[in-house]
């Protein structure tokens, strides 16, 4: 039995913490601030497609802060809550945390979400993962709803460091990982490029989310037959210059193909758009649903990280510049309100 | 005393609409929809800086419909309502008045707003004005407070033509035009090359305007000090793009200089950045009032023309484009919402 700390437990957060204890070879510390309530009392319902139902499922053991829940030692902390550098960086949400672990999974969207904690923690192994699934919070969050396929992509961050530790540490607790969420009954997968995963799964977050939240619209509305022909040719120039960027990093057509954008639109298409679709999905990123929430949206790591690493190296970025100036605009507004 | 037809009396129409009467040279026939009541009963309300408050004005008369005012021809017919070519054309509106003429002058913002009507009315002269002013209609349209400067820019549209008219013809009509502003008290200049003067002035609604309606704020918010660093090289990079599809065009930089951008960009810092003040003031776009009222806005003539244009030189536009991806997909829930 291992000990895992969760902190976040939001939809995705709140599944994975199931699925690790459903394997019945961890027990879950979970840390979460807005639905103590809820998990430590009722517990929450997890209606898993897969799975199966679960009704007031409780973890382990549940707390308000980090601060309490390092009273020991874990063998995996993980990360489940949105990452927002610009309001709170990790290492300050993990703080009294950040020593109680040698390997932390980050379960976040974005690029670059490891770096703050990397230099927090030069020494520990950073795992982070993709993942691929809709998952909905119900009933005021005492429930969450997972529907469709679900697949986590998971890898192991190897930066060169001085004081980096021995990756073959980091692989046995990314195989451990990846074998409790198989045997918990979720979709799960290593892969050996991380970094090309991320940005693989930036390409639908820096458009599709992006422009939603924007105009404030869903998904379909942006894919409605009657706006495609000045859509489509604006998100595929964001992917080009996403895909330009990464390539900029080293990350070559093997790992994130110039296909990989296309793949996304012609999915995007098949669920949102009427043009293919009599009732399409009136699905709203989680970006906009902060923002129609009053909450600080994930900017910075969907596409602040983007246009930084563009800057570095030179590389045009006009439309993911835009767009994130636009965003900005709005994020602004977020924090202010959030501090007043 | 000549005839003056004006079609459209908002707050800009309505003004000029005063003023040409004013003068004691012109006698105003009206044509306006949603204020006919106003209009006709009442009587508007004039509150202008320089000229003065006159209450309760009427023009010569009042119609609800362009039919009902084509009993006669006019010396100038001015159209002062919004150009709107995705949902109806000038020609359209226009229809039973279009050869009451042989002199319209249009009112109006954006690029290309003349060409429909020149197609229509290939022998007719077409004068042109960029209205630099503040006006808003107040206490529901019973007023229109018109503040600080007024200058209107016309030109005349010398757009070659096999049945092209006489040049003399128009700039006499031009003249009148201008002379008669004069007399009725507003601002008014005569500028050589029209089109160069409208693409100076659709810098400043093709970055503010826009970007404010998409994201639903006032310039200050667009201008607020912690967003400048982002916002502000997107809105040179939008305006430099606009210069380079300008100059494909022929129009050259003595008509259309470069520092022409930032001379708008400073302008509107000083207006409305908290950066330079202290109170900066709330002024919406109009573009964006439209959007909050559920009406259709002007993106064919301010942002469309513009990429079309640009599309037919092969200039790029990236930043153009996408915001004007984002416009169309708001512009076709407004103009979907206005035919159900």
């Amino acid at each position: 039995m291992i000990d895992v700390c969760v902190v976040g437990l939001g939809a995705i957060g709140a599944f994975y913490a199931f699925v690790l204890e459903h394997s019945g070879r961890a027990r879950v510390t979970a840390v979460c601030r807005s639905n103590y309530n809820i998990l430590s009392e009722d517990g929450i319902d997890i209606l898993a497609e897969k799975i199966g139902r679960y009704p007031s499922w409780k973890p382990y053991r549940v707390f308000r802060t980090a601060s309490e829940a390092a009273d020991r030692q874990y063998d995996l902390i993980i990360c489940a809550f949105k990452a927002l550098p610009d309001v709170t960086t990790t290492p300050e949400i993990l703080q009294p945390l950040l020593h109680n672990t040698d390997t932390f999974v980050l379960i976040q969207n974005g690029i670059d979400i490891h770096r703050d904690l990397r230099k927090a923690r030069p020494d520990a192994d950073i795992i982070s993962c993709c993942a691929w699934i809709d998952a909905t919070p119900l009933n005021g969050g005492k429930a969450v709803e997972q529907t469709g396929p679900d697949k986590l992509s998971s890898g192991l961050h190897t930066d060169a460091s001085p004081s980096k530790p021995s990756e073959e540490r980091g692989r046995k607790a990314l195989q451990t990982f990846h074998d409790i969420l198989i045997a918990g009954g979720a979709g799960s997968e290593i892969v050996d490029n991380i970094d090309a995963a991320r940005w693989r799964k930036v390409l639908w977050n820096v458009t599709f989310s992006t422009l939603c939240t924007v105009l404030r619209v869903p998904v379909a509305d942006l894919l409605s037959k009657r706006v495609l022909a000045n859509v489509l040719p604006t998100i595929r120039g964001m992917m080009s210059e996403v895909i330009t960027v990464a390539r900029s990093l080293g990350i070559e057509e093997a790992q994130l193909p110039e296909q990989a954008a296309e793949a996304v639109i012609q999915s995007c298409m098949n669920l949102y758009s009427d043009e293919r679709n009599e009732n399409p999905s009136r699905f709203k990123p989680s970006m906009l649903v902060d923002l129609e929430a009053d909450r600080p949206m994930e900017i910075e790591p969907i596409v602040g990280a983007i246009i930084r690493s563009a800057a570095e190296h030179g590389v045009a970025t006009p439309r993911l510049d835009t767009v994130y100036a636009q965003l900005k605009v709005l994020q602004e507004q977020l924090i202010q309100r959030r501090n007043t």
